[in-house]
């Protein structure tokens, strides 16, 4: 019962709010009244008739005029810490919480105008909320979780004044919500307006029980873990790791958990209520407040419109709730934010595990579980980083026992090969393809097929250890109980967009039919939208295609024309050159064309017209997915697979574009080349996006706003410090989802597992990029972005599934790279079938056919056919060809058809085992972790106790009553109403 | 109000009840007044100290023991319709439904036994239940959900007193849960007591808030199926398919829907209780019942037990709930169980869709979601059936086209072939193996290819379907909220066998241990168990193995012998013999071996002591599983891959077992063999195991226990219609899970994906036992077995993985089938590679090799080289080599190893072809229909509707009372107290 007063002290607290109880008292808004920073309250939201209350309302309004100004003018005139409360995130009254913030655009009068100048930040502050527009057309390129956006990117132009109607009618209707709202039009931001929700106790506890917010109830339970010896080994790991924990003090042990349960306030008292200004915390209270703001609607105007509608249209600028408070500076007293930003967003901390449990609370599950992903990646790449070293390190050591580079390298086996291109080429010797035989064996060695195979396993032990990892988070969260159903609430709201095409169809089926049914948007509507996707989709593949046929043509006219030049220091260093140049062309290619189609995705989704941000979301990743993925692989898949393998045979070579003879790979193989096209790619993009793209040009474009600016440094922050909260957080950047941030990761993922067989390095690379990548990331987050939206979600999602995809695909493309691109299978071929001693000894000879040049095409021998000193009859080529002498020259021989049909059945047998491993392990580890199940077992038996206690206590209440007036209600047994909520909390304490 | 008085005199009804309020009135059980029926009633379950009713309670004790004469003597006494009321499933006083029996034995006096004598059906019963006991030891093969199996195999022999102590206390314990009891130790059946339990209205209530069981409110809504074109289509779909439709008028319009919420007594306004008898029905009674019946323990033995505790120590025979009613007869009023017989569990209906909404209502979800899937399966063979038969049919029609078999059968062609055997065969002529090749071609065709890539689609179709099925089911029957929490909640309650090895371990620790810890069973107490396992189960894998090899040895000796044997009759059908009765020996041999791995299975899973019946089904099932697949499936594997591979060549044989040469295949390839196989296995399993075993064998049964008996027919009539409902649910066999139910058909499952390849009728066959399947099953789970509890499932659990896991295997196994058994790749590559003029003109001669008869080696050439009437010099056999007289005789050719790599190329296309195509379908079809989908998020938003409504009823009331009483309390606000209940029922009203 204390309690309850308390709350109500609380509510009617404030001395300067106003209580405009009727829609009547606020109609005049031009009036200068409602420059001032208006607050307005009511604790009911029912459409009570106003008569009552007018009076009251009338009377305080005047009171507040006076009382009002009073800390607006501190604001302006005070320095230093007494400002304090007023620029943490409250209304002005220092009290009431900011749950949210609306902004919009107003047109001031002159005077107003005026006044505002009187900042000498203010110019400043107008050029950099233009240069923060412009970049925001960056992250167009990404999907959007937040449809300001699209309020960007689509306004239109609405008269001024029909948007301020809108504003009004809207903000009513939050009021009749329960929400209070508090206006401040006269910002340090000139030309902006700000509305400031806060959400009262009383609509907190009800939005929570329609939610089913699951919170923590006074209950507490000691977590054990497993037996002793699990519980030592637990404790000495997590000494043992101690520095390696981020310093964030948990706000209880560890060990103990509280036993969560939907709240509803009929359960009141099973919640510790004690402290009601942290019961919800901010992350919670911004996340009800958005569920009010898309609920309610403003139905004056011609449709109904939520809050993302009136965004999209331009009523709103913004809508973003507020961060927790600064990072640094003089008025950064300690906070989340500012916990997050020293022990975890910060490179110093690079090897330190994240405080997951800290950026759950302050940022949401989805956030939250993106980074527990990201960490468990870069976690797992560590051992295979490891493990590729060691295949590397291998393949360095055994170099020199490799019997088919010796051999290659041996001078005294003098084989002579055939020209490389027509006419201007000459005759070579094997001897001085050396150094790459040498090079190859590096990539290209038995520990490459036991590494790949480890690979595919780590794939599915990576996708078993997250999924145990989100079970178990799942759990420290209490979202065990979460189904999909609540997911399917957040996201089913209807997008502007659609809700606008389909006014405007309603409007013209209006004319032409009856309305009888729901209008809608069929596959009628979209079919052109739906052809403009197909047709440009199939032409940015075939595009691809294009570029990467273009780059092999550039490649070999390239290595025609120097073999044709006449520097002999040209010449010797063609290969590398050809290779190196034709590499990073295809990484520019790769990073301008990922640019490009993010966006072309992005418009082609918006063409669609999806009906829900999820449907949008989905579509969206479906096309940039394919799209960037068709065009960071597309080269990588053709060096891999086609290149050296359509090229005929000497004699009868295949020629493309007319005299173009199709490149041939270098003796050992393509796999070089493809390592050298994947070291390059992984290193580029990560190299250039991340580094570049993502920290160089921010603090580049820092320094030039800087220079540009009038004010010097100290002029900056003194604005910064006078500056409030959701003045600062409305410079940040909108938050535009973790679909950018997941893509590029499961590109990477795809480089990592997808050609692992030929560049054991990739997981090296990928870590060291990913340890950056966390803290970058974060540091976006929390300093970069504007807070978002807090979104409850049990698992990443699509993004799960791709990762399963990628990996099922790696396994057959890992079968294929080892058995085709490799040399491996020729080798074990070789030597268990025809290999005399049983060693590689003769398998670079076995490996080469022969060529009697007499054969050649005419015009197509070489010009200079003494270039080695002496004439050439037989030449050698790669591969499995009937010799000249024999009945069918030329032919592909038994032994070509022999090591075909190993290879294939490697393909078979390799797919076939992993993926039976791959099952087997997926099976082998439960989902769900034991402790985590004996644990969700008891905290259910729990509850059932909790319950069974209370029903105890309640029988036992009614047992009273029904002794002490038995008389008056004979007939009363079990069924009776429940008693007055405060029984079962007496009896719960 | 209303209501509740309407309960409370429910409660307060039978006026021949006995309220026993303390223990201490029930302590003399041996006296003659606990031979009468004692019904015991309370109606609050907490303990209060008993003097304050014991005086009430002795009153009506006496009281009763006059009225309860009555009805028990009406029973003995009355004949024909006046009795109706009493044979139902309800209390002697009529009214109180039964809703669980538990029976036990009792020891009676001799008295007692006199007088139970004056049946006549005394010994026929005796001998029933005798036969009864017997039979269910072939039950026990097969895993139980039902404890009481468990309590029937390890009885351990309690004192009789000390199993009659512990019924009363858990008796008393269930009292004290608020349950009503009524004792009957005079049945027709002696030597057996029963106590019949009645669960009251506030019990229910109390146990569905717990189970959160979602009961329909009174809010109803239209189920509007998409567009009106739709609506339409599924209308005259309907119309159409109108007879196949059972005769069940749904009890209300199929178009509308209730609006189920989780019960719960604070909002049991919601609900529509006028009907309180009808508001849960009998199956949610029961399972209720059962409910508390697992948690009330028995704390008085040395050990907790709960009801599974005591039915295994044979405390309690058996219990369970009651059927509805009779299915014929004279007392068959209608019920369900009799609507479902009729329209059901009938040979007669057997093209008529299933009344799945019924057999749900009646058995529960679990058994509704086998039959669902049941149904779907044979619906989905109709298809697959069909094009099977039109592949057949196309194989036959074009059998006189295909030129392979023109050219075996052209005697022109005149080609000598080798030996089958060593010395005792001569040479044999190509054309005696027309009848074979032309055979084999009705299922050796390019259209099996394509069956075979349609089967594989089929699987996933079939499972798509089925997951849309369920969700459909899950949606109609409002499980859409059923977590997987609840479902955990149900199956994780102790085993019997558990508890006494836990209490048999702690016994032991106790002596030499202080018992700190809580005492579990660990690896370390299992592991002999799992060793045993192991060894057994490798023993059993590797004795198929062996057995196989013992047919294929018969094989080989009797072709031996039969060549050797002098009748020319003999001689000429040796094939067709040798086929067939191994084919038989075969399939007696799967049977009988089924069997005994069934309750191999099971005695090793009960070895291992599992902790919850829900471990003991999984690990049951993975036993069961792995032996009785590999039983069924190693004579189709060897015939399918090995049969005909590993004979070596001519001149250079492979022997096994000393002298026995490998046996080959018929020259047109192995798949004739194995399609009859299959066809054998397929068929004869089916008929045997069901129609012999589950229909042959009851009906013998029958019949012999009619002979035996000495009453007639009438007698038995006259038995029937006296006895009460329990006592005739006594006789009928318990109900033993679905898992060998779903066992057969997933071994059918495999049978007709895994070698669809080679015998593209296995559909059809499947399809047609299914038919009568379903009818059989239903016809036992109606007339035959007990009612089984009601369990709750959203899914068929472990067997959608197993079957998915089929259908994956499936698409590989078809694969190799097509490209290694069948010739189809042969035809293919000599078509494209070898043939002169594109046809397969040759074909036949391409695929024999030459053999020099003078490299026979000594001792292996025929004895009568001069069978065919001419000396040969140079024989043929199948396989791919060089001929004598190159340089490398008898070497593997090119195009062996040519064809090697095509059949392999086309295993890996195939398999991973089919493979994208099926997850693109997988990915295609979404797992919830979207009609559904609609009407979820319909439901959800209604739902918020009626709480919205409700909270606003709750606020104008609150606002009610604070007009009313403003002086009051001036300082309450929205927060107050919720108001007494019956404030918001009146405002739903």
């Amino acid at each position: 019962m204390e309690r309850q007063d308390d709350a109500v002290g609380k509510l009617n607290h404030g001395d300067s709010s106003v209580q405009t109880g009727a829609p009547s008292a606020r109609e005049h808004s031009g009036s200068p009244q409602q420059e001032q920073p208006a607050i307005m309250q009511r604790d009911e939201y029912l459409p009570v008739p106003g008569e009552e209350k007018n009076l009251d309302v009338d009377d305080v309004n005047i009171e507040a005029e006076s009382n009002e100004s009073i800390p607006m003018k501190k604001l302006y005139l005070d320095d230093g810490s007494s400002l304090h409360p007023h620029l943490g995130p409250y209304f002005s009254d220092g009290q009431r919480r900011v749950d949210y913030v609306l902004a919009y655009e107003i047109e001031k009068p002159s005077s107003i105008r005026h006044r505002s100048s009187r900042f000498s930040g203010n110019k400043f502050i107008q050029r950099l909320r233009r240069s923060f527009n412009r970049s925001s057309s960056r992250a167009a390129l990404h999907p959007k979780a937040d449809p300001e956006i699209a309020a960007q990117e689509q306004r239109t132009d609405y008269h001024e004044d029909d948007k301020r109607f809108r504003r009004e009618e809207f903000e009513e209707n939050l009021l009749e919500m329960g929400l209070e709202l508090e206006k401040d039009e006269r910002s340090k931001i000139p030309e902006m307006g700000f509305v400031k929700i806060h959400a009262p106790w009383n609509v907190l506890c009800r939005e929570a029980e329609f939610m089913k917010l699951k919170m923590p109830t006074k209950k507490v339970y000691e977590v054990k873990q497993g037996s002793n010896v699990v519980e030592n080994v637990r404790q000495f790991i997590h000494k043992v790791t101690a520095p390696l924990h981020p310093k964030i003090e948990p706000s209880r042990p560890q060990n103990v958990k509280s036993l969560c349960h939907p709240f509803s306030r009929e359960k009141q008292h099973l919640f510790d209520l004690s402290d009601r200004d942290r019961f919800f915390d901010s992350k919670t209270r911004s996340s009800i407040v958005y569920q009010i703001l898309k609920r309610t609607r403003c139905t004056k105007a011609k449709y109904s419109m939520g809050i993302t509608s009136l965004l999209a249209n331009g009523v709103y600028m913004s809508a973003y709730p507020l961060h927790d408070g600064d990072i640094d500076g003089v008025n950064a007293e300690s906070n989340d934010r500012k916990l997050l930003y020293e022990e975890w967003a910060c490179y110093s901390v690079f090897y330190k595990y994240q405080p997951i449990g800290l950026i759950r609370k302050y940022f949401g599950e989805k956030i939250g579980l993106y980074f527990a992903w990201l960490g468990v990646y870069t976690q797992m790449l560590i051992p295979a980083a490891i493990i590729g070293v060691i295949v590397f390190l291998y393949g360095c050591a055994t170099v020199d026992d490799n019997i088919p580079s010796m051999e290659i390298c041996d001078p005294r086996n003098n084989i002579t090969m055939c020209p490389l291109c027509d006419h201007a080429c000459s005759y070579w010797e094997l001897v001085t393809a050396c150094g790459t035989a040498r090079a190859s064996h590096l990539f290209d060695n038995a520990a490459t097929v036991i590494f790949s195979i480890f690979m595919a396993l780590w794939a599915v032990l990576f996708m078993e250890h997250w999924k145990r990892r989100q079970m178990r988070l799942n759990y420290t969260w209490d979202l065990t109980g979460f189904g999909e159903e609540e997911q399917v609430e957040n996201k089913d709201h209807n997008r502007a967009e659609y809700e606008l095409r389909v006014m405007q169809k309603a409007m013209k089926q209006e004319q032409s039919n009856s309305k009888d049914e729901k209008v809608k948007l069929t596959c009628t509507d979209r079919m052109p939208a739906y052809l403009t996707t197909m047709v440009t989709m199939c032409f940015l593949i075939v595009l691809t295609f294009a570029i990467v046929f273009g780059v092999i043509l550039y490649r070999i006219s390239i290595k025609a024309a120097l073999h044709m030049s006449n520097y002999p220091a040209a010449r010797s260093n063609i290969r590398a050159t050809v290779k190196t140049t034709a590499a990073i062309i295809n990484l520019i290619i790769i990073i301008i064309l990922d640019e490009i189609y993010g966006s072309i995705a992005r418009w082609l989704t918006t063409l669609e017209v999806p009906k829900t941000d999820k449907s949008f979301e989905e579509r969206l990743i479906f096309k940039a997915f394919i799209l960037k993925f068709a065009n960071a692989f597309t080269p990588i898949v053709y060096l891999a697979f086609f290149r050296g393998r359509l090229v005929g045979r000497p004699g009868k070579y295949l020629y493309v574009v007319g005299s173009y003879r199709m490149e041939e790979c270098a003796h050992a193989g393509c796999l070089m080349e493809l390592c050298i096209q994947l070291c390059i790619t992984m290193l580029g993009k990560q190299l250039i996006q991340n580094n570049l793209f993502e920290i160089g040009i921010p603090k580049l474009k820092k320094l030039l706003r800087r220079r540009k600016s009038d004010l010097d440094s100290k002029q900056e922050e003194e604005l910064n410090r006078t500056m409030q909260r959701y003045e600062k957080d409305h410079f940040l950047g909108p938050f535009v989802g973790l679909s950018p941030e997941y893509m590029e990761m499961i590109i990477q993922f795809g480089m990592v597992t997808l050609f692992v067989a030929s560049f054991p390095l990739a997981p090296l690379f990928a870590l060291l990029n990913n340890i950056i990548e966390i803290r970058l990331d974060a540091k976006k987050f929390v300093t970069e972005l504007r807070r978002p939206i807090a979104v409850k979600a049990k698992d990443i999602g699509i993004w799960y599934n791709i990762l399963r995809g990628l990996s099922k695909v790696a396994v057959i493309v890992n079968a294929f790279v080892i058995s085709f691109t490799s040399d491996f299978i020729p080798r074990l071929v070789y030597q268990h079938m025809f290999s005399p001693d049983g060693t590689l000894h003769g398998f670079v000879n076995h490996s080469l056919s022969y060529f009697n040049v007499t054969d050649f095409q005419p015009g197509t021998e070489p010009v200079e056919p003494m270039h080695l000193g002496y004439k050439v009859e037989i030449c050698r080529y790669k591969d499995y060809r009937e010799p000249p002498w024999s009945s069918t020259p030329y032919q592909l021989s038994k032994d070509f058809w022999a090591i075909l049909a190993a290879r294939l059945a490697f393909v078979i047998v390799f797919q076939n085992v992993v993926m039976l491993m791959s099952d087997f392990v997926d099976w082998l580890i439960p989902d769900i972790p034991k402790d985590i199940s004996v644990q969700m077992h008891k905290e259910k038996i729990l509850m059932v106790e909790v319950f069974m206690k209370e029903e105890q206590g309640k029988r036992l209440a009614a047992q009273d009553n029904q002794n002490q007036d038995k008389c008056a209600s004979p007939s009363s047994d079990n069924q009776s109403p429940p008693q007055p909520r405060s029984r079962p909390i007496s009896h719960a304490n």
